[in-house]
């Protein structure tokens, strides 16, 4: 169960961080990346060996791997076989799918049959009936895009309180699967977090936006403040520093800074 | 150019028929399932030889594939190769993928340079920064949800008309990607085709939800009537059925009949 597995993981590793593996082939080290898919997945197992004491979770946006094709998504499979070698590590996919019901179960069946990750995010805007078919495997979990953290959040999720609706309908959903639903809300929306701290209660948030993005571990106070648990994604931030142990180190002791 | 090569094979064809090769593993016949995702090219193959005579396009949901982990991806490229050799026959992937610029730009990579297709689906729910990604690639299509054909349109897409807001959107774009941007709009819609075809002029539309989910082909006359270029996506009905050709025939023959 992933909001166990997740509590767990961050009491270990005293962590709030999750090390996003969006490992683009054209940003990672030459070493790397002339032995091109391949070279990605051991950039990843570089990058896990130095975070995975400060890490609370793992989020491979699929993105970065479908590029590269059929090869990717085996490196993907490989990455996501490995990490359960860490097995007390939960692992997120970023894959944002949004389809009919039908076709929602075929998505469903690869990210918890297939690969057995323990959450996915989703893209709500097709409805209830979109949303379900991820929740009916057993011990599934997602996280629904509730406000993102790009500017084009403003055209359709910020006009008229879209936000506020999608929490509606997962609410509703909530009792009926129970600790299976978790929302994306972007770091640099903080004028906003009050209203969703409000309609949230139960759902595990996670956040992506600081770093590269403009988000701000500081923006975070309210959040922690009303005891939520987060899962705070750090991409590029992490994986293509000079240092990565050193900049989850540093990410870590930051947001403990906020507690104190 | 996908508007063109759309226009030169409904032409050419006489066919606003899109077959879309949802393969679902699971209901193939089962001289192709027991070959796993090997079958299931082959069953595209056949599908494909039976069809391409009176289709428009062939629309390839990606789920069926994806489902099936790195070798169904395999397949997956090798049915747009194969298509290929049948090179006048525009293919469309029904991928719906949504993620900020910086990612989107990934997906894009795969689908247009990689994978090399004429069109792809997106869901624009997170904003114009998450869209143009796609649009940036020379020869690009997208076509964009707008309205979708399933129950759940009524949780997010039609309260406060948000179709009509991503419409718009969409439309601030098209100046800048004259003949990139094309339109979802669910056959079980009829009711909001009126509002749509005012600000739709000169997009594409791909309609799904004939057949497995309700709509009729009679629900189309409206945007027939008024001149619109359509793609009309039938998936179980055709791949599923006793006969595919029979059934694309009738499909064809019953659309002829809304002009007559």
């Amino acid at each position: 169960m992933f909001a166990k597995k997740l509590r767990d993981c961050q009491t270990r590793n005293k962590s709030l961080i999750c090390v996003g593996l969006d490992s683009d082939i054209e940003k990672i080290p030459s070493q790397f990346k002339v032995n091109g898919a391949k070279g990605v997945e051991e950039f990843n197992k570089y990058i896990i060996s130095e975070t995975y004491e400060y890490a609370c979770a793992y989020k491979i946006n699929i993105a970065f791997y479908e590029m590269l094709g059929y090869k990717g998504i085996k490196t993907l499979e490989n990455t996501v076989e490995y990490l359960k070698t860490y097995s007390d590590i939960p692992v997120i996919i970023d894959a944002k799918r949004s389809d009919i019901s039908n076709t929602a179960k075929a998505y469903a069946k690869f990210y918890f049959d297939y690969l057995k990750v323990d959450s996915i995010t989703i893209n709500p805007l097709m409805g209830v009936d979109s949303i379900e078919p991820y929740l009916e495997f057993p011990n599934s979990h997602i996280f629904a895009l509730v406000l993102t953290s790009n500017p084009g959040a403003n055209d359709f999720i910020i006009p008229n309180k879209l936000y506020l609706k999608i929490l509606e309908k997962l609410r509703e959903l909530e009792p009926k699967y129970k600790d299976q639903i978790g929302i994306v809300v972007g770091a640099t929306q903080k004028e906003y977090f009050d209203e969703i701290v409000e309609k949230s209660e139960g759902m595990i948030y996670l956040i992506p936006g600081i770093g590269s993005q403009g988000g701000k571990i500081e923006d975070l106070k309210i959040l922690v403040e009303k005891g939520k648990t987060m899962v705070i994604n750090v991409s590029r931030g992490i994986i293509f520093s000079e240092d990565p142990k050193r900049e989850i180190i540093k990410l870590r002791e930051d947001l403990r800074g906020l507690t104190s």
